[in-house]
């Protein structure tokens, strides 16, 4: 039963360029880039043509690799000097994307130990691979563990967009969808728009769409009505950072579908790699609550949709309360209950190359 | 510690013509059109310029009044059926609207033992005068009513617009508002924008802005983390249809927001005229839920939001059981508990002319 599909991907490396789908013309437009100057990786980023924090870190790490290959260094240390300021230059691009540094600062770490210029170029061009190849490991376990939750026929609310495109490939909340559709498996993907940026009815109903997986969208004041009327069955969700009693920050509107799938008595899952989990964030409490421009609220696509001077509250993620999250689902396993000893359990065993 | 400030209104009467304000052109522009013609009056209510089921009657109303000004009918007879043909032109404008045919309908039956046409001629206008005053009276005494449940700084959350401009005044949902301003008594507002048309973004803020009203827009997925960081303490709405067991059914979202209420312990208010409770709804699982075109999802201004050719639920309200509205504020008073027997209660005593 099983069909072929597409699942979208946000980058690819194709050794004299690097091809990114840009995100900013989605729905209304899918276009590909192809990208071969370091200015051009660096412009991808800043103007969020790429999103997402693995899918950026992949991003940059193959910018990085690209640019490397034309350095004319006469020695290797001339050649980790010109490294070391193109990964100045696009750590630059987006100054609060903890991704993007750690996968430059992985790339820079890795020729460490290089002795010639032309082993270092096939060394980055490596390790970026590598960091794209372990995303998208994690992801796909993150989908496996995720879809044993899951039954044919089951109804499925999400929000945002933690799919194919924000990673290497699959998604954290997404990947169990794209590992049914493989397996055959029929789950019905209801996507709440996530407003103010839309996340939800741009790109998720996008990529979902383009594997031929049933999707509905709806607005984000739909939740309840959508729970009651269409029977779901379950929420999942992405993460933006999970603290270490399980308190989970990830975008506006989640904290309100966890309440909901409590009231309603149905599961609320967090799907996240263990990057994700922040041990030495000790609660909720500890995430502070970042405020976006009111224009994303007053506006939508450039046309204003509220009065002029209007005061606006626009915090950009909430935090739902580890009791609230009936599972976290992570490419080690799935955790529950409680979270605080769950927790750092899942980072012993040696697998933290896998931790991206 | 009275100030001065305005109330906006949607419908004047001004004798040789009608003053209504363009709720089509809000938020980005304030225009009052002042309407001559039947059929400028037939255009109003049909495109939407003229909006909400109170003030949509008082428009059909004051508009018949002023078409019947210049009959040159030589008898009442002949008056009478001229009055008849514009009464059924005018009830073709919105054919879903019961509040446009029960104020149309009014003026005719006010006619029945008129002797003259002169003397016609005045009762009409006589009729579409007190229905606008009966209602201002209805909405004032639920404003009333609602404000002895709020305190001085208390914070609450409302959506979409049940608000003076979709009444005579005051409104439902927002008239302990006005209230509170003209006692001083300060109460900060929180409008949810309300998805997919808007109303609260565009019209709820407007409306307490012009009267200087302590008002905020959020998204409406963010009402979980604005109860939580705002400390909301009371949600309060409007209602479209109040079933016999106190059922409500209004605008989508409405079911939700009771949810977080009873989730977060704090009270939900439905504030609605005795013109909404239908005793004959036994309770909500009788009122259908009317599914409304996918472009008011997938647009937002004419722009496309979602990729073409999604799958959408759309539908326009919601049903909130009774079990989770804290108290129904009516005209008539407060009542709460058991609303099977407080419903029909409230239709005893004799002042039913109050309730449109």
């Amino acid at each position: 039963m099983t069909e072929r599909f597409i699942i979208p991907r946000s980058v690819e490396w194709n050794d004299t360029h690097i091809t990114i789908l840009n995100q900013q013309k989605l729905p209304s437009e899918t276009e590909y880039l192809e990208l071969k100057e370091i200015s051009d990786i660096w412009d991808a980023i800043a103007t969020l043509k790429v999103r997402g924090a693995p899918a950026i870190g992949i991003t940059a790490a193959y910018g990085l690799a690209l640019a490397a290959q034309r350095y004319k260094a006469s020695s290797i240390d001339e050649f980790k000097q010109q490294l070391q300021k193109d990964r100045d230059y696009l750590a630059s691009s987006r100054p609060t994307a903890v991704n993007l540094f750690w996968a430059l600062n992985r790339l820079v770490s890795s020729i460490e130990n290089a002795t010639s210029v032309n082993e270092a170029k096939t060394t980055l061009i490596h390790e970026a691979i590598r960091i794209q190849v372990e995303d998208e490991d994690v992801c796909r376990r993150i989908g496996e563990h995720a879809l044993s939750l899951f039954q044919d026929g089951d109804r499925i609310l999400t929000i945002c967009n933690a799919g194919s495109i924000a990673t290497a490939r699959y998604g954290t909340a997404l990947a169990p969808f794209y590992l049914a559709k493989e397996k055959g498996i029929h789950l019905h993907v209801f996507a709440s728009e996530t407003r103010p940026v839309l996340q939800g009815a741009r790109l998720t109903t996008w990529e979902l769409m383009q594997a031929g997986i049933d999707v509905t969208l709806i607005t984000d004041n739909m939740a309840a009505q959508t729970i009651h009327a269409k029977n779901i069955t379950a929420i999942i969700v992405g993460a933006d950072r999970i603290a270490a009693n399980g308190d989970t920050a990830n975008k506006i509107g989640t904290f309100g579908l966890a309440l909901l799938a409590k009231s309603f008595g149905i599961p609320f899952y967090v799907a996240a790699p263990l990057s994700t989990i922040d041990l030495a964030t000790k609660t909720g409490k500890d995430i502070p609550i970042e405020e976006r421009n009111p224009e994303e609220v007053t506006h939508i696509a450039g046309t204003r949709i509220a009065p002029e001077g209007v005061n606006v509250y626009n915090p950009a993620f909430d935090v739902t309360p580890h009791e609230l999250i009936t599972a976290i689902i992570t490419e080690k396993g799935i955790i529950s209950g409680n979270y605080e000893a769950a927790l750092p359990a899942l980072f012993e065993g040696g697998e933290t190359s896998e931790t991206i």
